[in-house]
């Protein structure tokens, strides 16, 4: 059986990326507008997606120590105002209340653009000795930022997100515990979940979260060469603290003030992932993360076919495969095949009355569209095991992608040019802040700076020994 | 080893009990009052508890076939002026939106109180045929609803919820798939894992959610006596429908109407276990719904101690038992004792250095204290064992309070009487509108009403074959 025509109902990338993108989202069912300009609908097979991210990252950060809390959607404006740079950087995007119950409210009350005030604020008063360092919280959450240009997932006006919040008796366990959480916990998930090699590295002063002395970021190349900021942890040094009078009592009797960090990774990820995997037939959901990771296709209706579809589920599921039956043959066999590339769904396993009775089915990959034939007792070894080369093959290729689109230059004409296509690395010392600002004219933005060899560079290190990567970005 | 003396840091129940639930808000860490006057912050402790109510309520939604959404914060206000009854409901209780982005805007914006009507204009969107139905759709969000008199998980201005939206063909469809949910979902949920019984039956038209046809309930008694709404299902007929022209072109061509459903259940329940099932020494929470569900309490720092409680700690939990250390010597044993009867872990296991030697510990039960003598190598079938029996124990003493604290009358002072004790039955046809008025000035409602053999009624049946049950509620 022929495999239908791939992508031939979406816009090729290489003709209109972003047109693509929207296709995507709209044809695989993700996400929608919402009625208020900006805002977002995530619909079911989207957010099943946001639901196994979430369950990834939730499981690493409780590793990381970290508890879940829940605090209040709105702020008192006046909290806000208290970290001079943090309400400058926020305060085009805020959403402000002024009406509650029927009234005029005395003081207007902001809809969460994050949390770091909040937590201060309720911090301070969990923290009275050293004994209750570090304090280790994270919150799952809806914000608000007004956005001028919404993309879905990318930049809505609302968005889901997790917002870790900790503080710590000294600068070096709140440096040591950012730096934890953005390999363990970001890092990790995207390499070994998401299947997407990430940039990590640090921020320059220009584009650092508003309020922070250090923004660890990670970034990550889509495949059209920009880049996408993932996720990012910050260290607040004692701006919050001050700000919030968050001190505690030393062993040695001497009242001191926190340090803090935050941190953060929102419905952007799913952004990544359509960007970063997908490919002219749709969706590319790499394996770990898919919520289905096998759809059991019934070729026709027939008895013999639905009992072998029934006998193959309950074998692979007994696997701990995640599978998903389509016997809804009122619609098309071609159709339904195309709508489940659409949604990335990384294996498919055809079974007509002839695969039936021969014994064997085609297990067909999304990735490559390499067509395995399977022996029916074989399946529950067989597919765990391709599923876990196909996720391989799709960290392969996107390390490709990056490393092929990754220029080494030594002036900024040179990455200027490069940054056309993908990512420049250039020294710092050659690009400086008057050349960041330059750059900044074409639209391309220091993604982060690294060491030399790519690595976090460490705390103690001066900017001038360490490479930026260069390149445009969503 | 004598246990110390449980409720000596609480008000007794019997004094004053809603301070002594604030004090065991207070004291087991659950929940804090938020900057902005009624809104709340769940401690770790409270949020992990709600954490494991989603899961399991997350789980039966999915198996009655509800996939989860999630649709924006912020609702046009002219929404919620298409249902009549709606907007009239819920106007009292709006936070508005006013100014965004630094500007104002020329339409403020509710921040919703619940989603009917963003639902219903997305659901018209997505149903044209009869073949996309029933849509079964649901989302866990916040929502904000202005409370003048707030109590923590009661009653917030801000709290977090589900909500259930679904569109079918008919009114029998609509009405059994509302009824499917009450009963597989809610009562399920609070009968076998929060091991609290309720009663089910249906709201009178003055108690009714704003919008529907018809609102089934769910209605806990809590350890005063007092009732507790817990979940509601309502059946919203084609108002929502009509108001956001939500049509499907039927088998036979034509253009019909939807009939719709909406169903919720909040961070209220958390406020209903501990008022459901605590006692003077604070909460106590059902096995099958503890995030902690033994303690293994290390008597004193000792190395052979320490040793069996990491050896115990690994046997339980590969018994798929949820198990929590604590060697925190630092701290007294009989403080840590008090403040794990505080937070209600069903089970602790007391090992000390004689109880090392002797190769037994004691399994102490919170529920009733009673202390298990277990050998070392017998915990793994015991303890699971324990586990259901005090999981039994916690349905079985709720169910006789219930039965014990609702009397059955014939006349309305004679209920009203009743209720200042627990619930009164009386039937509808004696109570009436009339009736419901006068009970009303005693702030006692008609909680629900049920067929005579306590059952939820059928649709069809008129009010007057129905009982009425009366109380005093949160």
């Amino acid at each position: 059986m022929a495999t239908p025509r791939r992508g031939s109902i979406l816009t090729p990338r290489a003709d209109d990326f972003p047109r693509w993108y929207q296709e995507v989202l709209d044809k695989a069912q993700l996400a929608d507008n919402g009625p208020v300009r900006g805002t977002m609908v995530i619909r079911p097979y989207g957010y099943s997606l946001w639901e196994r991210i979430q369950s990834e990252i939730d499981t690493r950060i409780k590793r990381a120590g970290a508890e879940n809390v829940y605090l209040p959607l709105f702020i008192p404006e006046d909290y806000l105002k208290r970290e001079a740079e943090h309400v400058e950087g926020f305060s085009p995007e805020l959403a402000v209340v002024t009406h509650a119950g029927g009234k005029e409210l005395t003081e207007p009350l902001v809809v969460r653009p994050t949390s770091e005030t909040v937590f201060g604020e309720l911090m301070a008063k969990w923290v009275q000795s050293h004994r209750d360092l570090p304090l280790l919280l994270n919150q799952w959450a809806n914000v608000v930022r007004w956005e001028m240009r919404p993309r879905l997932f990318l930049r809505t006006s609302e968005f889901l997100w997790q917002e870790g919040h900790t503080a710590h008796a000294t600068y070096e366990d709140a440096a040591a515990y950012a730096r934890r959480i953005h390999l363990e916990v970001y890092r990790d998930f995207l390499r070994s979940v998401l299947a997407l090699p990430v940039l990590v590295g640090v921020k320059t002063a220009r584009e650092r979260f508003a309020g922070a002395i250090n923004t660890l970021t990670c970034e990550a190349m889509m495949g059209d060469g920009k880049a996408l900021q993932v996720a990012t942890s910050h260290e607040l040094g004692q701006n919050f603290a001050k700000a919030f009078d968050m001190t505690f009592s030393d062993a040695d009797g001497q009242r001191r003030l926190c340090w803090t960090t935050s941190w953060g990774s929102s419905t952007r990820i799913v952004g990544g992932l359509i960007m970063g995997h997908g490919d002219d037939g749709g969706l590319v959901v790499p394996p770990r993360l898919a919520p289905v990771q096998v759809v059991l296709l019934a070729v026709k209706d027939d008895p013999a076919v639905l009992a072998a579809i029934r006998d193959q589920a309950e074998r692979l599921e007994h696997a701990g495969v995640r599978v998903r039956v389509d016997d809804n043959a009122g619609k098309g066999f071609g159709r339904r095949v195309t709508d489940w590339e659409l949604k990335g769904v990384p294996l498919r396993l055809e079974i007509g009355p002839r695969d039936v009775e021969a014994g064997r089915f085609d297990v067909v990959r999304r990735d490559t569209g390499e067509r395995v034939p399977t022996e029916a007792g074989a399946t529950a070894r067989v597919v765990p095991e391709l599923l876990e080369t196909v996720q391989r093959g799709l960290l392969a290729s996107a390390q490709d992608r990056l490393a092929a689109r990754t220029v080494s230059t030594e002036s900024i004409e040179e990455a200027r040019e490069a940054a056309r296509l993908g990512f420049a690395r250039i020294p710092w010392r050659i690009l400086g802040e008057e050349g960041e600002r330059s750059l900044a004219t074409d639209a391309i933005t220091v993604r982060c700076l690294q060491t030399a060899d790519g690595r976090l560079p460490p705390d103690t290190v001066a900017d001038d020994d360490l490479v930026a990567v260069v390149g445009r970005s969503y």
